[in-house]
């Protein structure tokens, strides 16, 4: 298992892309989202992606350095054309209109058309949070990755859809960044391939039985996965669906079978200022998270944490230590370099 | 067990309020959100709740025909002072703040201070979807009511905290709202008066161990509430806190242990006209609707609905049938009606 230096990922990831044709500037963007998800130790958002991403170049789906282009705008809201380019690409650009316009107008909503995969949605609200704002996020994927079952039924209506939020305060922000299914499609996969079970009440045979074969889930027939909250999914499935809405049916294209970008992507601003003030806001989370920590832990836990604390509390090592990938990952990469020409792997 | 009419309820309260104090206009408006849950079938949040308003005012506490103010405001965003009047008159008045705001400038964030309980969180989401806007809100209680540990803890940090959000359709809105805890407290007492147990995973003693006795919720020692979410229960806690920081540290006032008002209160309008346009949203939302509920059941439900689906089913039952109270309820509304010298209990 080769541990890798982040500088040298981040040499590597951005030649790679600029390999595939994107600008410099672009191509160390998306590395950087990458190597940022492997650093709070999100390694399935890590730089495991690398070869997605190039395979979806060579496919002439994503299309490195395309412009990203306002399409309709008010001075709170804005329809972001992510045209094809890579998803970090465009976030990244929602995010600076987001913050532009809560600047002025103390909040703003920016979503997204043909957006590719925005990588960990909790990246972008957190870069809200790093300018003192507060961040929301919703997101989806394509109707053919319809997987996840409506509370009680037993076909996909929706997908694992993630909803997303960050605080400031006056260290790490609080980010929280969940998937609103019981279990992510690449659990099942991973535990195919272990040949274990899922936990009860994970996913559901194709006639809508439980079960905890991850065989039963990819058939065929095709099973479903549950949404989150267990014998209280209902909650759950409304999450789902709350980014279903948000990150799609705003912007006018959720049902059609066409629309299979890699996500669909809302981000809302809020500027505390124009409520308490961001000073006091920043210092009263502080406060809070002094406040939730201090609770005395249950019965097989060790502490209490805010969202978001075990992840910078895992970048701090990763940081002095680097990024642990097993072989078959830099080996991927390595084919996925050689795949686009580049003289790194020459 | 006597069954109520709808017109024979909204005069008895509304007389009662009138008595308290409150002009009639904002009489009528208190006790109409309360037969408004009732009708839905939320009857937690419903008649039942007179007596304890009028409890609330005859302690002083609840100020009724106190002003409700807008202490600061910006084109999107406003803090009303809800002044100890009903929570439903100052909810009413956020909402249409909210919507005059979200026509003209696309979204809107109106939140309390002061603001005594608001009742179903869903009624004020509810009509902004009315009007076709987007609806988002957040909602908790004082921190003397911290009965809801963090993930991982034993001790009280947060309350039940509700999330709820509304979006229209053609038909009646898509209305969604839940407590973020396992279980509301008023379960924990029904279930104590019966002498039965709780559904595993609901609380924990005081010392962290689980419990599924409501006594050991009592105590003393007092045990807490578990955060939404069983074995994933960490994001459920992650949704209290949403609630939390949405309702009340952003308005400044959160942790202060004199701050034991009804419950922090934050709504969020969002106009579609901004994004795909109203008429499209809706269209859409209608194709959603009817593409989720086309989910065939799994087993042990014989249908699948959206969020609110069931609510206004049961709405028009009771419409037709009128509402249907315990005798020690309405034995409770006579008592209070005595209380206050309403003359239709004279």
């Amino acid at each position: 298992m080769p541990v890798k230096s982040i500088e040298e990922l981040r040499h590597v990831g951005a030649q790679i892309f600029v390999s595939c044709g994107a600008p410099l500037r672009e191509a160390e963007l998306v590395i950087g989202e990458l190597i940022e998800a492997n650093l709070l130790g999100l390694d399935s958002h890590g730089v495991q992606r690398i070869t997605e991403y190039v395979d979806s170049v060579k496919s002439g789906w994503t299309i490195p350095g395309a412009p990203v282009t306002v399409l309709k705008e008010t001075a709170t809201t804005a329809i972001v054309d992510s045209g094809r380019n890579f998803g970090a690409v465009s976030s990244r650009k929602m995010v600076d209109i987001a913050l532009e316009k809560a600047q002025t107008q103390m909040m703003a909503v920016v979503t997204a058309k043909r957006s590719n995969h925005v990588g960990r949605l909790g990246a972008w609200v957190q870069k809200l949070a790093d300018r003192r704002m507060i961040g929301l996020a919703y997101a989806n994927g394509g109707k053919r990755g319809h997987i996840v079952t409506p509370w009680g039924g037993r076909e996909g209506r929706l997908n694992t859809n993630p909803i997303a939020y960050a605080f400031p305060t006056s260290g790490h922000p609080v980010v929280y960044d969940i998937a609103t299914s019981m279990v992510p499609e690449g659990k099942i996969r991973v535990m195919q391939k272990l040949g274990k079970q899922l936990p009860p009440g994970s996913i559901q045979k194709a006639n809508g039985e439980p079960t905890t074969d991850p065989n039963d889930f990819y058939g065929p027939p095709r099973g479903t996965i549950l949404p989150f909250g267990s014998e209280l999914g209902f909650k759950g499935f409304g999450l789902g669906l709350l980014a279903e809405i948000m990150s799609s049916v705003l912007v006018g294209e959720e049902l059609s079978e066409e629309y299979n970008y890699g996500n669909g992507f809302t981000l809302i601003a809020i500027n505390p200022e124009a409520f308490c003030g961001s000073d006091a806001f920043v210092a009263l989370m502080d406060e809070l998270h002094r406040y939730v920590v201090s609770c005395p832990p249950a019965a097989g836990f060790t502490e209490v944490l805010m969202p978001g604390d075990l992840e910078f509390r895992t970048r701090e090592k990763r940081l002095a230590e680097g990024i642990l990938l097993d072989d078959e990952t830099w080996a991927e990469i390595e084919r996925a370099g050689r795949f686009v020409g580049c003289s790194l792997f020459a």
